[in-house]
């Protein structure tokens, strides 16, 4: 997978001072930590921008987005379950297919006060995860938020050679226990690492999919596997999990 | 004016893993650069924002920034040329009063597209500065963005003892023969620090002003003066400028 990358010309900065490496950006949900780094990406450089239509809904209706100019950044509108080959602005293929799948997840925190039930989960447009693939049979799972896992998400991985997944919190009550804030794990639309239940449970809701490589992303910064010695990192290596970091390569 | 701040405890981070001492905000205008940092202050520690109602109406007509919960995060209009004394969200005073005003400025880049010429200068609600002071004859201007000295900014300023003042750029083209952008200083709602024409180049300007201690702010990544051994930083020190730096603190 890293060598097809690698040997897509489109992906590397290969003009000016102010170009990026990234020729398309797909989001997963409209929470402030996934959409807000694209107001850094305003330097007029082209990409695709890629989310479900709820997505993009989201991002219509805050005109600071419009920094990204419509005539330098394509926004696309991805339909889940049906799989696309990614493209520059330019229209070439990057060598790579995404296909997006719901996953359970609530609305972004900034949108509750519209809703009936913020703590309320669902599954839809709102949270997705992202299968992608090289089209040559090497493919990996992306999803960096999840509330629980579902009969059909687990299907889903069962058996995969790589899944980058939701590594927010290690215990459901961290936050309040650190006392850095009010709200459990599954009051924000994580999973926890541990628990008793194996459908909120990240740990025991892999232990029977039989998946070759593990990947905590998107982990927050109450969660002790953070921490090189902790034992709580001892714990997810022992069950077979990798704890990411900055300029992580993997290689599949 | 440090000891002033120092004095007051509201300032200070005193509870929890997550408070930071910032009691009040205030934007100065509605640029990404000027307001995206609030989207980083939303662990629901309380402070007061202050703007006027052209700045507040950006805001609001955003909902990301409702993240920013109203239980916890005062939004406060300013009027124009009406000083306030500064208090925290429970109603104590800071031992500062703030007066704002208008400068020549330009609409920010992602509202372009809704007027008739983007490239328009005006003077309004949209792009103000500050006049900071501890109400006991010590002040100093706060002025991140002008698009041109005029008469009225030249009086305002004129024998001040301290100016943080809008440093984007050294010439106005310099960001289109750096190749880094189509863009001059002038499109971009700035005075450049040099130039012949002393309404819109800023060591001109204030030659005259008798200001005591100016100090350049909001600093371009393309203006040669933030390269410490550069001829251009000699020279704005030459002219009784100083550069700002991360960590910077001025007693007055």
């Amino acid at each position: 997978m890293k060598a097809q990358i690698e040997a897509t010309p489109a992906l590397h900065p290969n003009h000016g001072l102010r170009s990026t490496p990234i020729a398309s950006v797909m989001v997963t949900c409209a929470d402030i930590d996934t959409i807000t780094g694209l107001l850094t990406l305003r330097e007029r450089e082209p990409f695709m921008l890629y989310a479900t239509s709820k997505i993009q809904d989201v991002l219509k209706a805050n005109p600071i987005f419009e920094v990204l100019a419509p005539d330098v950044v394509q926004r696309k509108t991805l339909t889940l379950h049906e799989p696309i080959d990614l493209i520059d602005v330019n229209g070439h293929a990057l060598g790579l297919t995404i296909e997006l799948f719901s996953v359970p997840g609530k609305i972004p925190l900034y949108l509750e006060a519209a809703v009936a039930d913020p703590a309320a989960q669902s599954q839809g447009e709102g949270t997705v995860g992202a299968r992608i693939s090289d089209g040559a049979g090497t493919e990996f799972f992306f999803i960096p938020g999840c509330a629980s896992m579902t009969d059909e998400l687990a299907d889903r991985l069962r058996g995969a050679k790589l899944v980058l997944f939701d590594g927010t919190v290690y215990t459901d009550d961290e936050m309040i226990k650190k006392g850095v804030g009010q709200k459990t794990g599954q009051r924000m639309g994580h999973m926890s690492l541990t628990g008793d239940n194996p459908r909120l449970a990240t740990i025991p809701a892999f232990a029977p999919l039989d998946v070759a490589r593990k990947v905590l992303i998107h982990i927050n910064n109450t969660n002790p596997v953070l921490l090189d010695d902790s034992p709580e990192r001892a714990a997810v290596n022992a069950a077979g999990w990798e704890v990411s970091f900055d300029g992580m390569e993997i290689v599949l």
